[in-house]
């Protein structure tokens, strides 16, 4: 089942997909309290930036502010000179979760969605700390719905820029699996209903300008469209 | 004005400190949506820990799940062999807040409070990024209440352990003072009312043991208090 939160004659509502009224303004399928980020979660991915893979998770936080919806624009800032898209698996917390072990993490997650952690690559390796890079207004673009009925361990992950392919991964490739990051997560942090979790991207990344037509699609889930200004 | 929040026979409520009821429990003095923070503020806390003094803020986030009250205990995560104290001023956000000018910010502020940065500084050397280290549940005690009525460019900060006085500071001493600090948030981000910005620590960050009673006090505001476990 995929469910849609979407705004219809003034009403934020939510739906099965195929019940979605024309016309609909899809928003984001959640308001996430916080987002938890792995970085170089993907070994071709950390390369393709200069890194080598890490040992552990590395994770940082984006901020509740810069989630947009399917029907939202990116808009990229003056500060920037470099925006990349990155699309990656979600991952939408159902129930509150503190010291999860790998084996149990199923039962915490309400289920999945796609996301385009959008970076300013610039500001990113300016600061060493990624957060400034990553927590522009309309830089978390999420949606288009949530959907539980993937396989969020074998999952292709395909991010276009105007219809041309730009990353063609499988959520098999991610370093440390969804189980490892939700342990080690939850081993740190209390994470509560509605928070989300960004599983990492595929090698591929790269700019996007005003007027590009952004899409991360995962198999199971569908496509996430966003336009860029 | 100082308002303290506090639990009362069951109730939330919030009242100047004054009025505040014998047995009460104080809670923060805000539920943050976000919290924003700027790293190395203070040059002597910068150097103290081997870095330079940055030529722009550095930002980074704390998860809303790290926050305690003034009556709440610090744990010490079992990741970590050195949780550090770090006292800081916390700028309280009043109303929405995007691409304010540093001459404005005062308008968009609700008031002030104490902070403690908490934070396992072995992880942060780790990770490099600062997350991990700054988000373990418990991190960030706020309080004891919300001040209108400081001067946040002319305020002593003092923290003490176990009484012996550790960071003996001035907010004057930051690198970048609160409304440049804000100008450049904003720039970034849409900051909503009880969102937090904590200005950063000045020199003298040490180690927290169990059985530990740290103190974050600064003049207009009061005197936030938790014990280690």
């Amino acid at each position: 089942m995929k469910i849609c939160r979407y705004l219809h004659e003034g009403k934020i509502e939510q739906a099965p997909e195929e019940h979605v009224p024309e016309g609909a303004q899809l928003l984001p399928p959640v308001n996430p309290g916080k987002i938890v980020c792995i970085g170089r979660n993907y070994a071709d991915h950390a390369r393709e930036l200069g890194n080598e893979p890490p040992s552990e998770p590395i994770i940082f936080l984006k901020p509740p502010s810069a989630v947009i919806g399917p029907d939202d624009m990116i808009v990229i800032p003056p500060q920037s000179q470099r925006v990349d898209f990155e699309g990656e698996l979600a991952i939408v917390v159902g129930k509150t979760a503190k010291g999860v072990r790998a084996a149990d993490w199923r039962q915490y997650v309400a289920g999945f969605t796609c996301a385009n952690d959008v970076t300013a690559r610039d500001l990113q390796k300016k600061d060493v700390q990624f957060t400034r890079g990553k927590s522009f207004d309309t830089f978390l673009p999420l949606g288009p719905c949530l959907s539980a009925d993937i396989d969020p361990s074998n999952a292709r992950l395909v991010t276009r820029v105007n219809g041309e392919v730009r990353q063609d991964g499988n959520t098999s490739q991610m370093i440390f699996g969804c189980d490892r990051i939700f342990e080690f997560i939850t081993g740190v942090m209390t994470l509560n209903p509605g928070d989300v979790i960004l599983t990492g991207t595929p090698a591929g990344v790269g700019p996007l300008k005003s007027g590009d037509r952004v899409e991360v699609e995962i198999t199971g889930i569908g496509t996430l469209r966003n336009v860029v200004i």
